[in-house]
C-alpha cells in the first residue's frame, strides 16, 4: 500500500525550496506524490511557479486560486480563509495519507488547519527557526498543528522539542533548498545569458566584471514603509554604479508598496545599471547568485543557500532577524549609506568558505524516506 | 484613550465561561467592550447563546454566521475558513485595540488568525491546558498566535512559558467560569422548577430525592463512534432508574451522530427517567449541577466548575484526558457497565470538598484589569 | 469527441426530477456524464440524496459541501456564495462542455453564475414557470444566464422566448420527473411495506383502507410563520383520523421552523395516526403517492407528477402560486378547516384522469439528445 | 420614517456614473444614504475610487474587499462568490430599506443576490441595454432579481417591460452619468494641467493643438486576445503622432493581458506621444474628453457621455455592440489600420451636436425622488 503524499506549494520560493524533496517523493517506490499548486504560485504577477513546475515534469493534482488583491493585511487574512475553504475540498477529494506544508508564509496555515481538521497527518518542513514579523507566529502555530517535523538545523530541532513536540517526531533533514545548491556547485559556471533567457526590463549591462543581485521583500508589519525601504536600496545600488540584477518581490502584504516604489524609481530616475527580472529557474538562479559579487536584500536565500555557496550577503532590516547565519552575512539597516558600507566591506572580502549549517545536500532524500517510513498519526499531546 | 476590547464568543459554553470577564470589561472605566457573537452561539439548534447574551444586557457589535451543516470534519474546516473571511471584515470595521479569544474550540483559530494577520494584539483565555482530540492542537496553535495569555492554573502558565512565550505575557488569572461558581455557592439552593422554566422533552421526574445530570459531547476524531458512545451512556442512566437531566451536545463534528443517537434511543426505548434540555442560564445550570448527585459525561464543566463545587463527576472517555482534575472526578470508559460502576461509587461518597485549583472567583476582574493595563504589542519571538 | 455534461444536483427533489435524464445522458454514446452532488443533497438531515444516487449507480465526480446552518435568509445567501466559490473550482477541474442546472432552488444560481463566468454553456431545466417566493426571481435570473432551455410545457416555452431568449435555444422536452411517473404507472401496486423499508418515526397504521400523504415546505419569504403553518396542517390531518404518511421538509430558509413545529407537535400531541419519513427512493415514493387518497402540502410533486398520476392534491398556500395545474389540484389556505374541507371534497371524488401537461415520459431522452446535438455557445443577446 | 438607501459601488466607472444620484440621495430629506464601497473601487491598482469618494465627502458605511488576483475567468467567479458572502453580512448589519445596484459588471450580481435573498427591495440602474460579452447575461439576470428599474432610455424601458417586469416598476430616469456631463458643459474649458494634477507616466506633450484620449478595456470572453488587441491600438495612436492621453483598464478578467500589453509596448517601443494615467476626478475627466479631438477605445463613456458632449468617438470591437449610439460614434475593428481610418474620418469632421438620448441632466434627482416615493416590495411575478 503506497502512501499518498500531498504537498501544497503556495509560492515560487517555496517551490524552489521543496523541489528536491518533490523529486525524491516522486521517485520513491512506496510514495505517490499529489502536488497542489496554490496562491501566488499560480500567478504570473509573481513569477508564476506553475510554469516552472510543469516544465520540471511534476503532475499537478489540483490548483487553488485564493489570493485576494489589495496587498494589505485584510487581504492576507481573507486569502488564508479562502485557502482553508478550498483546501478542505481538495484534501477531501484527494484523500492523502499525509500532507506536507512548507515553512511559514501566512497562507500556509490554511494548509495546516485543513489537514489537521480533516484528521490528516501533517508534516512541516522548516519549523523551529526564528525570524521577525508575522512569519514567526505562523511558523510556530503550524508546528503546534503538525505531527511530523522536518527541520533544517540541530538548533531548530531543539526549539521544536522545547515547544513540547515529541522528540520522535522531530527530524533534522537539512533544508532541501541546499540540495540544489550542492548540485549547482558541481558546475557553477554562469553558462547562459540571463537577459536573453529571462527577458525582464532595464539596462543590459556587461556582467563579466562582476555584478550585484537584489531581492527585497516587504516586511509585513511595516507595510506602509515598504516604498521608503525599497527606495533606499534602489538608490544604494544605482549610486554604486555596479551592474545590478534585481528580482521583483513576493505577494506578501505590502508588495504593492515595494513594486510601486520600484516602478516610480524607474520612471523618475531611469537607472541605467539595474535590470529587473520576474523570476528564474532555480538552478539558473543559484548560478547567477553564485557568480555575483554580493547578494543584497532580505531574502532567506541569503541566509540559507548563500551560507553553503559562500556568497557575500548584505541582509537588510528585520525580516531575517533571529535566523542562524554564517560568516558570509553582514546585517544592514535600511538606509542607503548603511547598505553601501556593507556592500563595500564585502567587495573587499570576496567569497566565503562553504558552510553546511543548513544542510548537506540530502534533505530531499531524507524527507521522502521519512514520509515513507515514519509512523503516521494525528494524535499528539504536549510533552510536558 | 479607552482601549477597545473585542471579545469573540462562538459557542454557548464559551459564553458561560467568559461572562464574568465580559461584565468586568464593561464595567471598567478604561475599556470599551466590543462583543462579537459567532458560530453556534447564534444557532437555536445548539441552545442559542445569543438570547442569553441579550438578556444579560450586553450590546452586540457584530454577528457572524459561519457554521456549515454536515456535522463532519469537512464542515468544521470550512466553518473555520468562513469565519476567517468574516472576522477579517468585522475586525477591519471595529478596529479594536485588543482581541480576546476563548479556549480551544476548532473555530476559535479563525479569531486568532484574523487578529494576528491584522496586527491586532491577541489575548487568549485558557491556554496551556492538555486534553484529547483536535482541541489540543488548536489550543497550542492559538497560544503561538497570541500576545497575552490569561491562564487558569499555575501549571498551565508553566506550560505556556515552556512553549516559548515570554513570562511577562503570561498571567494566572484563574478561569472566569469559576467566578460564577463562587457566586452561586453563596446561595446554592435549587430555587426553580427546571421543567417549567426550560421546557425540554421527556419524563418530568420528581427531583427531590436526587438526580443525575449528563452532558456528553462527541469526540471529534472518533466521530463515527459518536452514536455508539452516547448509546452506552443512555443505557447506563436509563438502567440506573434515577431521574436524569440530560443536555444536548455542542455542534462539534459528530454532533449529528450524538443527537441522532439520542433521538433513536428516545424513539425506540422511550426512557421514562430522562428529561432533555437544550440549555439553561449559566447560574441556573450551576445550581442544578450543584444539587445533583453526580455529573456524567465529558464536559469540561465536570473538570472545572465541579472541582470548585465539589460535585461528584464521572468523566467518560478521552475528551478531558490530560486536564488537571480534583478528587471529585472519576474516569470511566464508554461502556455502560463502567459508567454504572463509577456512578455507584460516587453515590456512596457524596459531595467532595471545594478545590480552588481552577480559580478563586476573581478571574473576570483580573482579566479586565490586565486588558486595561498590560502593554499591548504584536511583536514576539520564541524565547529560546 | 464526446461532450462532457456536468449536471449539478443540489437537493433530493431535484435528483428525483432529473434522474431519467441522468440515465439517458449516461447511456448516450456521445456524452460523458459528470455528476456533481452538492448542498442538501449531501446531508443526512434532509434525507440525503447521495445514498440514493450511489445506489442508482451514478459515479460522482465531485461533492460540494456548502449549506450554512441557520435556516434563515442570511444563511441562504451565504450558502449560495460558498457554492459559487466551490463550483468555480469544480468546473475549473472538470472542464465540462456544458453544465446543466435544475429548476429554481436558491442555491442553483451558484451553478448558473459559475458556469456563465467560466464561459461554459449552461442548460437550464424547467425554466419559464411561475410560482411564488424567491424561486420566481431565481428561476428567471437563471434563464437569463442560460444558453439552452429545456422547459416542461408549451406555455413555459412561450414565456422563456418572451423574456428575450432565442426560440432556437428553447426546447419543450417535458419535465423528466414525469418519466418516472409514466414508468411507475406500468405497475403501480404498493408492493412494499413503507415502515419496514424506510423506518421513520410515529404510528404504524394499517394502510389498506386508504391513507393521506403530506409534504409541506416552508415558504421562504414568510419563514417566521413556518411553525404556525405546519401546525395547522398537523392538526388537520391528526383530526381527520386517517392514516397519514408525512415527509420532512427541505432545507430552505425556515425549515428549522417547520421541523421544529413538527417536533413540538409530536412531543405535545403524540399523534397516533401520523408516521414521519425522511425520504424514499423515487419509484417507491411515486407508488406510495399513487395509492394514496390525497396528497397534501405545497410540494411541486402535487402539481407535476400528480397531474399525470391523477392523484387528488390539496395544495396549501402560495408556494405553487402561478404554476399551471391540472383538475386534480385543489387550492387551500393554511387554516386547518380549509385543508379539511379540500381533503373531504377530494375523498368524495376519487382519482382523476391522467393529464400529460407536464410531459409524456420521454423528457430524459430528449434532454440527452439535445445535449449531444444542440449547438453549444455562450454568446447570446436579448432578442429585441 | 426615512428610508435607508444602500448603494453598492464596485468600480471607479460605476462611481462616476452614480455620483449625481448619491448626492441627490444624500440631500433628500426622506432618505439616508448607506454607501458601500467594494471590489476594485477599493484598489489602488485600478485607480482607487475610494479616495475620490472620500474627497467628495460621502460617508462610507462599509468596505468590502473581494477581488481575487488572477485576472482570469475563475477569479471573476470567485470574486463574485466572496462578494456574496460579505455583502450578506453587510446588508444584515445595515438593514437598508432598499438596495441600489449599478449597471452590469460581473461582481454586481453579488449585490443583487444578497439583496434578493435577504428580502430587501432591489433597485437596478441601467438595465435594459444591450452589449456584448458576459455583461449582457449579468445585466438581464440582475433585472430579473430587481424590483425597481431606473433605465437610461425609452428603448431600455421597453426591453425591461418586454422581459416581464411590471411597467409600474420601470422608470426612465436617464443615465446619471449625463448629469455631470450637463454640468460640465456649463464651463467646459480645460482649466488644469493633467500632467501636473494626475502625474502618470510617459511623454508630456503640448496639448494645445489637439490630442486623443484612449480607454480600452479587455473583452471578457476573448481575454487571451487582450494583449493583441491593445497592441493594435497602441500602434495606431503611436503612428498617428498625435499627443495621446491613455487610461489604464478596469479589473475585468484579462486586464492583466491588457496592462501587460501596455507595459511591454512601453518597454520595447518607448512611445514619445503617449502619456498614461491611472484615473482622474470625473469632472476633470469629462473636461479632458470634451476638449479632445477624438475618444478611442471601447468604454461606455464613448457611447453615453460623449453622445451628450458631442465628442467624436472611435468605438473598437464588440464590447459596446448593441448599445444605442449617437451620430458621434464610429465603429472600428481591432486592426490598427481600421482604427486610423476612423480617427482620420472624425478629425475631418470635428465636434458633433449634443444628443440627449441617454439623459437630460436630472437622472440623479429623479432616482432619489423615486427611491423616496416608489412603493417598495420584494414580491413580483412574470407579467405574462
Amino acid at each position: 500500500m503506497r502512501r499518498k503524499v500531498c504537498v501544497v506549494v503556495t509560492a515560487r520560493p517555496s517551490y524552489s525550496r521543496i523541489r528536491s524533496a518533490l523529486a525524491a517523493i516522486q521517485a520513491h517506490p512506496d510514495l505517490d506524490l499529489q502536488l497542489v499548486v496554490a496562491a501566488s504560485a499560480l500567478l504570473d504577477r509573481y513569477g508564476s511557479a506553475i510554469h516552472q513546475i510543469e516544465q520540471d515534469g511534476f503532475a499537478i493534482a489540483a490548483r487553488v486560486q485564493m489570493v485576494l488583491e489589495g496587498g494589505d493585511l485584510t487581504s492576507m487574512a481573507k486569502t488564508t480563509g479562502l485557502g482553508l475553504l478550498e483546501l478542505s475540498s481538495v484534501f477531501g477529494h484527494l484523500r492523502p495519507d499525509v500532507v506536507v506544508t512548507i515553512a511559514d508564509r501566512y497562507e500556509t496555515i490554511a494548509t495546516a488547519i485543513a489537514a489537521a481538521y480533516l484528521n490528516l497527518p501533517l508534516a512541516h518542513v522548516q519549523g523551529g527557526e526564528i525570524t521577525g514579523s508575522i512569519d514567526e507566529k505562523v511558523r510556530h502555530a503550524v508546528t503546534k498543528l503538525a505531527d511530523l517535523h522536518f527541520v533544517a538545523t540541530r538548533r531548530a530541532a531543539e526549539r521544536v522539542i522545547a515547544m513540547g513536540e515529541s522528540p520522535a517526531a522531530v527530524h533534522v533533514t537539512g533544508c532541501p533548498s541546499i540540495d540544489l545548491a550542492v548540485e549547482t556547485l558541481r558546475d557553477p559556471r554562469l553558462d547562459f545569458d540571463p537577459y536573453e533567457r529571462y527577458g525582464g526590463v532595464g539596462g543590459r549591462m556587461d556582467l563579466a566584471s562582476g555584478y550585484l543581485v537584489v531581492m527585497q521583500h516587504p516586511v509585513t508589519t511595516e507595510h506602509e514603509l515598504a516604498r521608503a525601504h525599497v527606495s533606499e536600496t534602489l538608490h544604494a545600488v544605482r549610486d554604486s554604479g555596479m551592474p545590478t540584477l534585481w528580482f521583483w518581490p513576493n505577494p506578501d502584504a505590502g508588495s504593492d508598496g515595494t513594486s510601486g516604489g520600484i516602478r516610480r524609481f524607474r520612471e523618475l530616475e531611469r537607472p541605467e545599471n539595474i535590470h529587473f527580472f520576474k523570476n528564474m529557474a532555480p538552478a539558473d538562479f543559484l548560478r547567477l547568485i553564485y557568480n555575483s559579487r554580493c547578494l543584497i536584500g532580505n531574502s532567506s536565500v541569503g541566509i540559507r543557500e548563500c551560507s553553503y555557496l559562500g556568497v557575500p550577503v548584505v541582509n537588510i532590516g528585520s525580516r531575517q532577524l533571529g535566523r542562524e547565519r554564517g560568516r558570509n552575512v553582514m546585517d544592514s539597516d535600511y538606509a542607503r549609506a548603511d547598505i553601501r558600507r556593507a556592500v563595500d566591506a564585502h567587495l573587499g572580502n570576496g567569497r566565503y568558505p562553504s558552510d553546511p549549517m543548513y544542510g548537506d545536500g540530502s534533505a530531499g532524500e531524507r524527507i521522502a524516506r521519512l514520509l515513507a517510513e515514519a509512523p503516521l498519526t494525528v494524535e499528539k499531546r504536549l510533552a510536558y
